[in-house]
């Protein structure tokens, strides 16, 4: 455990960088500078701002930044001796990496909302931080404004957490929201939310789930002290699902979200590993995440001693984002004051990471088939045969509309994707027109 | 700002000492040995169990103590050198008080989950830890699993927070969830509660709102920096809920709810001022809050720039509440390792605090009336009259049974209960059934 720098010469003013002044760094700045004497109060100290790195001098602002504080030099920002906390709100990988490894390097404390870089390289700021003797936080960087990493890696320390499953991106699930409601199909929520400015002109990162994973794989770190990339995380989009995927969850009660899960499960060594995944699934409308509207985000908790929490609000948005920001900055530069550090990294755990087959968990299997006796013997024998148990079949219409839709018991992912395989091979079976996999059952 | 103590030696373990072995503290024990492994690796040194005071030596407990460990001498336990940390889960005021303030004088930091004592005397605890060097910590006093205290002093720290409402006692919460689903009446709903262990037999400090009294006082201080205290709470049981509110609730919507508020108001002088109160209320269906059910407990948060939170969780418990103050433990042991604190007290903002009087709020008020011309604009007469001017009013019934239901816009309390002070006296009014206050409808 670090103890800030022994080296460290008192201060008695913070000096903040803030890199970056978009959607979230504007409402940084507007803030730093609104709430200036609240702010001076809990922390100790006032914050000075030493200066704002953006791209563009020119570019239009939703907060008026002085002249003398903008500048294109970010590091140069980063370098400077007065400052001693830097604010990271560019994002993506590059610059931004080298510009918080220059920032620790130089002795600041670093606050980010930046989940793309901390899912992809998070260890290597970690051990920078950890080598300047500084903190590294980023509380914004999944879903927004809700308090969740704090609570997991501090209020939950001592307790087991056992799994994490949250609604962290908006746009998917205002997109789902909209296909639930209205029956609409992905493609048309898609554009209505395109047309509302709840998703991007290019909206990849978040309907093919590159970004939930980036959470999932922060979260699964911090709730099983353990090192979880983007890459150890099992991804799926919401492009391909259906309105008749919708329309089957309401059949059973349930709805469809996609959810980044984080779970405890057991190896085939026996030893407890980690599932990090980012899938639609069906959740029971009675399970708290199923009322989560709108571009709203929560994020479920269970763990041994508390049972289950939920953590609600809003997920992105300027102010949101720069309020979780803000929380960060406060408790970096008291820390920055009292020259010590908080909790650092915490893998000590160092649990495998499961791959996809291995992971527990349950399928909903829509079929058509042909309307015959022992189509569904047939059906069973072919679940049996991957040593998969059925929880419920319901059979629905006649002749050419006969249906079965089968509910799966838990078993784990190969074994489930192997019994849809071989579904798809049988005679019977004229189409397999929906699958999607069950969770919050138990 | 303290930063431990300067005389302080370094320690490599932890000596633990937990005074009370009950509900919460057997869960306490349990959990410090069975995770034991975990917390030392969370920590960055074991934590040593060095005593378990109790009342009675030879009562059975829900945990197996090693009798050596067991003592009736709290205070001896406290003033032992080896013990740097006290978990206080004896409640109530004495001898919580004196062996809290010993702890502190004798350098170990204290992790409570007694939130009567918080509430009538956080100030003097607050200054004796300050005093000390040291830690108090109380995330278990208020809802107990739900990390909300931390959120709030620490996640929240570069926000405004302007409202926290919550639902904070698991009795009165499934009481009432009884009344809304089933139409009992208060008293058959609180047997049912007592037969299923969910309210005590002397059931007063909960239906009578003091349990959630002393939480809206912890809850208001912490999110205005601003010394509030039991006897500041406005407090309203729900012993006068009638099957006829809830229904009469019910017909708009809504649902009633045991409420602690506190939230920011504008006082007669113009500045902010605090109004802290517990009472039932009123709240539309579709609010967060509205859905929380049985025992559960949630706490609803309004800030600036944050917008909406709501945390959710089992607000009670044994192993629940051992999660949160084990959480607590973490933290004041690292920084007891690293001779620093936490944030301390924050009562920098010193606002007054409202009398009800002055609150905003608004008005349900149900009346049996003669079924006359006349009646609706002599009722409306009697708002006007004291400046509160109605959002709907919906007449029903005819005859014997004619009634009105009116709901005002929002005036202070004091407004309100003078005009329905003014309908009891009208003549053409034979009855005032149900009052009750509408939240949650911004
Ligand atoms: N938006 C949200 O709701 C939200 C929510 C949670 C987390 N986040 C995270 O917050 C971070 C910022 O997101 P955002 O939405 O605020 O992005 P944004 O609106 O695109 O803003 C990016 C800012 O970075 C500046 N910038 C880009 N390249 C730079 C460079 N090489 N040197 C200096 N400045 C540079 C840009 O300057 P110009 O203005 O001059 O172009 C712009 O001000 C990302 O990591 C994102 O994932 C965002
Ligand atoms: N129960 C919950 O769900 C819950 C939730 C949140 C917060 N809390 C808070 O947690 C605290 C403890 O509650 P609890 O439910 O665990 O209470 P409890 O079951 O009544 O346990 C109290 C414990 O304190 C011991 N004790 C009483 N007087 C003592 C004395 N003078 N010296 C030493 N030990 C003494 C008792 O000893 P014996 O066992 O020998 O009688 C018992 O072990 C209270 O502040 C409560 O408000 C409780």
């Amino acid at each position: 455990m670090s103890s800030g720098n022994p080296g460290d010469k008192p201060i008695d003013r913070v000096g903040v960088a803030v890199l970056g002044c978009g959607v979230v760094g504007s409402q940084v700045v507007r803030l730093l500078h609104e709430q200036a004497s609240d702010l001076a109060a809990r922390v100790g100290a006032p914050l000075e701002l030493k200066g704002v790195a953006v791209r563009r001098l020119d570019a239009p602002r939703d907060v008026d930044v002085p002249t003398d504080l903008l500048t294109t030099d970010a590091m140069g920002l980063v370098a400077r001796d007065d400052v001693d906390l830097v604010i990271e709100v560019i994002g993506g990988i590059e610059p931004a990496r080298p510009l918080i490894l220059a920032a620790l390097e130089n002795g600041a404390s670093v606050v980010t909302a930046n989940k793309a870089l901390l899912a992809e390289d998070g260890p290597t700021l970690y051990e920078a931080a950890e080598k300047a003797g500084r903190d590294l936080y980023f509380e914004a960087a999944v879903a927004g404004a809700i308090p969740i990493l704090r609570p997991l890696r501090e209020s939950l320390s001592g307790d087991r957490v056992t799994r994490v499953m949250g609604i962290v991106n908006g746009t998917t699930n205002y997109i789902l929201d909209k296909m639930d409601t209205y029956g609409s199909g992905f493609e048309e929520a898609l554009a209505e939310a395109q047309e509302l400015g709840y998703a991007e002109a290019d909206p990849t990162a978040d309907v093919e789930g590159f970004d939930a994973a980036a959470k999932a794989a922060i979260l699964a770190s911090l709730a099983f002290h353990t090192r979880v990339t983007a890459s150890d995380v099992h991804r799926e989009g919401i492009t391909e699902v259906t309105a008749g995927d919708v329309a089957s969850a309401t059949e059973m009660g349930s709805v469809v979200k996609l959810l980044a899960i984080a779970e405890l499960n057991e190896a085939s060594s026996g030893e407890s590993a980690v599932s990090a995944r980012v899938h639609p699934a069906m959740i029971p409308r009675s399970h708290p995440l199923a009322s989560v509207r709108e571009a709203y985000n929560a994020v479920f908790v269970e763990s041994e001693a508390a049972g289950q929490l939920m953590f609600y609000g809003p997920g992105a948005g300027g102010s949101p984002t720069a309020s979780a920001v803000l929380g960060d900055v406060v408790t970096a530069a008291r820390h920055r004051l009292q020259g010590t550090t908080g909790a650092g990294e915490s893998s000590y755990a160092d649990r495998a990471v499961l791959p996809m087959g291995e992971t527990l968990t349950r399928y909903h299997v829509a079929i058509d088939v042909d309307d015959r006796a022992g189509v569904l013997a047939a059906v069973a024998t072919a679940f049996a045969e991957h040593d998969v148990s059925i929880q419920t079949v319901r059979q629905e219409g006649r002749g050419e509309d006969a249906q079965l839709v089968v509910v799966s018991h838990e078993a784990t992912d190969a074994q489930l994707s192997a019994t849809v395989e071989h579904l798809r091979t049988m005679e019977i079976v004229r189409d397999v027109t929906s699958v999607m996999r069950v969770e919050g059952t138990e």
